[in-house]
């Protein structure tokens, strides 16, 4: 153990490299950095494992700034301890291009486990991840060989614990016996409004008593004695752990500590110059960083280097004696799929009765878990709604963390920061399911999915009003089009069982982000593949299932999901007044566009002017691929509450309302 | 009192009247009822003041059903206690028209307080109603003149114990003190997974007492003694409380009580006359209420009856003793606005360096709290950033229940829910405010009020990436066209100061469903209203500002909020070239849409179809507004950190590329 003079002066070094990258970007937020700042000296040079010429070390503890807006606490410890993040990368703070931007983004800066800002993402991603770690270190460790052996550590700030979705993972992580899962809270007293007393005085320590949690207060989140004796007892308990750690916002700042202006704003010239002074540190030069406390962070990082150095060794001596295993951990570990496993999608007979896609998805999904054990999911307490189990697989459990079934309960938005943290743990792919209308209380994780790049996969199951009794509280309206408005996220909404299978395939495929499925309550026929094109041109986003009728098409009739099987309705009728028509299976815009733009002509012509679209949701964005003369037939509207075949009636989603519209865009009788 | 076994059939008839209800819709959920009955029957004949014929009377005690799946129950009640809903509707259960759809929808059904059915909804809006109730109180109440005197009763369940939404609004209610509300937890121990074993085994009493709640346990809902002291106990105590209730779903049910095969499912027939017979229930008829259970429940009602013609009484007496106060009282319940109020819109000067929308938006506000004292809300810890504070107002505190700020703390989600609330509640205007990219945090909120037809006013500040330095995490992209998608809802991005004010204007006069205010961080232009149209045309949704150059336009340039600056620019370097520009504000979609097609085309004329439309947000659905000759410029990938001028320039939002995609439109230089 070093001398506590240099102790405090690495804390310090942490503490002004934020202050002064904040003051130079006249932006950012010192406060949790100089709060928590020897909170995470402690963290990064006498807990945590890591080796920082390799932040991809599957067997790394991971670090999760739940409160990603204290950032410049997180880049500085990266930049210290010897990640690929230089000094000048701090000095351009929140500046265009750079490895440090407002809130730490995944992918972008070594050593960043997680995109955090919105609060309480990050506290579930922490979940996933310790979930991910378990179950990981059950399927592949073996005695003698932990493979999978580390600690996911975290600092959550008052914001984190007010979010609901933090609130909903805590439940679970305490269900589930999360050890391995230590967060530091960030006590500070104050949140951007001023004092916490003004809207959040709840018995904190006692909430996670109720979740099942260890809860150990510490009065000085600047003690590094107590403070350690906090982390070694977390990590000596078979609970997740909630280290309630009385700090200081803006710890140093003459008249800003403790005050909201500590939290988000520059500290300005005077008060910096004030902390400098107070704490003992030169005003000049800026972003110092002193050479023994250099010297001394590298030492601290020895030993993580020399762990990952005998787990290569473990690990070759696993692949020896587990091949097998091995060379599992090593595909899905990088992620690739297993070679030919679309040979395992399963292939359904046409038939007009047909089933619902949820159904067909399920189907798929079990025909793929024999094959992907990576597959890992579950559902919000909807399993036999969304055809989301593993036939014969049990359910996870604080004794099974091997199995691969989740019962998430009835927390939609945990279960999307908890994919989120699964996935990026490496090695599974996670799914989640629930109705598609509840798509909104998981949205933000969703959309961090996206920002992420994460391979997630959504099975939103009860897709439109053909969910019937259950009535408009339940049927999505909006949903397809909100989704479809999230960058990077593929929106699929397959219109039969064989769709169905290449949409599974599609957002496996699909490494780059998430895939949201859109699936029926409701039977859908199973087409007739020799009749139409080969579901496989799913993956094309759209594609024409056929040209109808005699001679050129005169009008296209394009649909997703459910509503192709009324434009193939209003198509007969059609054909049989002599109108030729080309269908078009329309079920992902996103995959559409990504088409080449020849591609994308041969399956809409310029010239084919006169296009109905079809989709039982708002009718938001399909004026795009209708264009000027076409019409666009959906819900902008709520549902009704009925047998599902009368709604569609009443709200006119009719093949003889697309038939009466398309003769009126032909004017013809 | 009336005889235990009267009781008990009068029990049995609610059970009853559920079970045959959804066996012959086939569909529904039996399970609640039959658990619930002995609860439900307890609040309507004993604790609650109501008069079924006037279901709007404002000091009546407001029901939650939380747990909307279980519609059934509170339709029961309904029918029995005389409120206009007859027994031939509660057999059109979950049909085409009814008044008893699949989950209880407010405004279609008289009683029914709130629609519910997504899980933690009705949760949260019961503490909305809470906090409304205390406010009305403090404001309206006067020595000897108790005008608001009521309770808010809910039943709740484990999913919306489950939801971080309920979480968030139970942290704030036992925090802000709200005794009068009172929930009955359904602790059924069943989920729709099955035993709530599988994911839910925290300590709920032990949660809801760390959020200073109440909390009483009773072992059996169906003791009608136990229950009665508990809620009692419920109601002298000055706190939230939350009463759990051991029930047993599905109670009776030979085979499925108890079993999560009672939710949601029919029972059967032979299950439902096995439940009739182990009840001592004759099996047929259907629907079965006998006289004497009838004239029980008439004769329960009959005291809430007499309590509102006494409240009558004391509402003509308060007319005269407090004569403005009764005026204002009876003004803001009907929801009518003051004679004039628009009077007080600020009236903002031209301005090149211009304001932040975001101040004017605050501003606006508060001369319009000057004489709206029904305004009231606040922000989820982002005050200051969203200008929602009114100057001079203290914040609603346990003892100032009378103010009408409001700190949600970093409650987005429970924020929406107790709006919703409030705004049910009548005589409030209830306003909320977070950055827009937040909106998805609270979205279930949102499209809950459009539902309800709700008039909620939503403050989402810094509207996109314009933010700046705070980055992607926190920069909206999809989230304008998200809440475009929602039926109902509002969506304003004003272009200036004077738009702003009247955006607000419109929210007011918008009684049928809640506006979404899109406000910039940065500031904006305050335009020239003698050089351009009056901003009072963004009541439109849309307006010619101004047509610029000689001749008719040649083209149309259209944007939102801080891009109508671009377009201006643009059109200046345009107009020197030569080529003449339509400059069209577009604030708001959903008011254009509204205003007839002679209108829309004067605006946007059939025949100019070089059209150019230009917003810092996903460009889905703007090419309705373009046409197939026109081109949108938008952001249809996640944003930057960096000085906002240099991000808007990297992602190519500038007056030259908007001149350079210009010419090439109209193929010229």
């Amino acid at each position: 153990m070093k001398s506590d003079e240099l102790q405090q002066r690495a804390i310090n070094t942490i503490r002004f490299l934020a202050a002064d990258a904040v003051e130079k970007a006249n932006s950012g937020h010192p406060g949790l950095p100089m709060g928590m700042a020897a909170v995470a000296y402690l963290l990064w040079t006498q807990h945590m494992k890591y080796d920082p010429q390799h932040p991809e070390w599957p067997n790394r503890d991971r670090f999760v700034l739940s409160a990603g807006h204290g950032s410049m606490l997180l880049y500085a410890m990266l930049h210290l301890t010897g990640y690929d993040l230089s000094l000048d990368e701090l000095k351009q703070f929140r500046q265009l291009g750079s490895k440090t931007p407002g809130h730490p983004e995944y992918g972008l800066t070594p050593g960043v486990e997680t995109t955090t800002g919105p609060l309480g993402q990050g506290f579930a991603n922490g979940v996933g991840m310790a979930l991910a770690a378990a179950h990981l270190a059950a399927v592949y460790n073996r005695e003698g060989f932990p493979l999978i052996d580390h600690f996911i550590y975290g600092i959550v700030s008052d914001g984190d614990l007010m979010e609901g979705i933090a609130s909903e993972a805590a439940s679970l992580a305490g269900h589930l016996k999360l050890g391995r899962l230590i967060y530091v809270y960030d006590n500070n007293h104050i949140t951007i409004d001023g004092s916490t007393d003004l809207a959040f005085t709840e018995d904190r320590a006692k909430r996670f008593d109720a979740y099942e949690w260890q809860t150990i207060s510490v009065d000085d989140a600047n003690d590094l004695g107590k403070m350690d004796q906090a982390l070694r007892a977390a990590k000596n308990d078979d609970r997740p752990s909630l280290i309630l750690a009385r700090s200081h916002i803006g710890y140093g700042l003459p008249t800003k500590q403790d005050t909201a202006a500590a939290h988000g704003e520059p500290p300005g010239e005077e008060e910096l110059a004030g902390a400098k002074e107070k704490l003992g540190w030169p005003e000049e030069p800026r972003f110092l960083v002193p050479d023994d406390v250099r010297d001394h962070f590298n030492a601290c990082t020895q030993a993580g280097r020399e762990e990952r150095t005998e787990w290569i060794s473990l690990r070759k001596a696993y692949a020896k004696a587990f091949p097998e295993l091995s060379a599992q951990f090593e595909r899905t570990q990088a992620g690739e799929m297993p070679e030919d496993f679309e040979r395992s999608l399963p292939v359904f007979e046409a038939d007009k009765k047909g089933m619902a896609t949820r159904v067909s998805s399920g189907k798929t999904l079990n025909a793929l878990a024999g094959v992907l054990p990576e597959l890992i999911g579950g559902s919000a307490d909807l399993t036999g709604s969304n055809k989301t189990d593993i036939k014969g697989e049990p359910a996870i459990t604080p004794e099974l963390p091997g199995a691969r079934y989740i019962h998430f309960g009835v927390r939609e938005h945990a279960m999307g920061g908890m994919l989120n943290g699964m996935a990026l743990t490496r090695g599974l792919i996670p799914y989640g399911g629930t109705f598609l209308v509840f798509s909104d209380y998981m949205r933000p994780s969703i959309r961090l999915a996206a920002m992420m790049g994460l391979r997630v996969i959504y099975v939103f199951t009860h897709d439109s009003i053909g969910l019937g009794e259950d009535g408009p509280t339940h049927q999505p309206i909006g949903q397809l089009a909100a989704l479809r408005a999230i960058p990077k996220l593929h929106v699929l909404r397959p219109a039969d069982a064989n769709e169905a299978a290449y949409a599974w395939l599609s957002a496996l495929q699909y490494r780059e982000g998430p895939t949201a499925l859109a699936l029926t309550r409701q039977n859908v026929a199973t087409l007739d593949r020799t009749k139409f094109a080969p579901a496989q041109e799913l993956l094309k986003g759209a594609y024409v299932l056929a040209d109808l009728g005699k001679g050129d098409p005169q009008l296209i009739l394009m649909a997703s999901g459910s509503e192709v099987g009324l434009i193939m309705q209003a198509a007969e009728t059609l054909v049989e007044a002599g109108i030729a028509v080309r269908l078009v299976s329309f079920p992902s815009w996103e995959l559409f566009k990504e088409q080449s733009e020849s591609y994308r002509l041969s399956v809409l012509p310029t010239a084919l002017k006169a296009r109905i679209a079809v989709e039982a949701g708002a009718t938001l964005g399909w004026k795009r691929w209708v264009g000027d003369g076409g019409i666009v037939i959906g819900l902008d509207r709520f549902g009704e509450s009925a047998p599902y075949q009368e709604i569609y009636a009443d709200l006119g989603l009719t093949p003889e309302r697309i038939v009466r519209e398309a003769k009126a865009l032909l004017k013809v009788q």
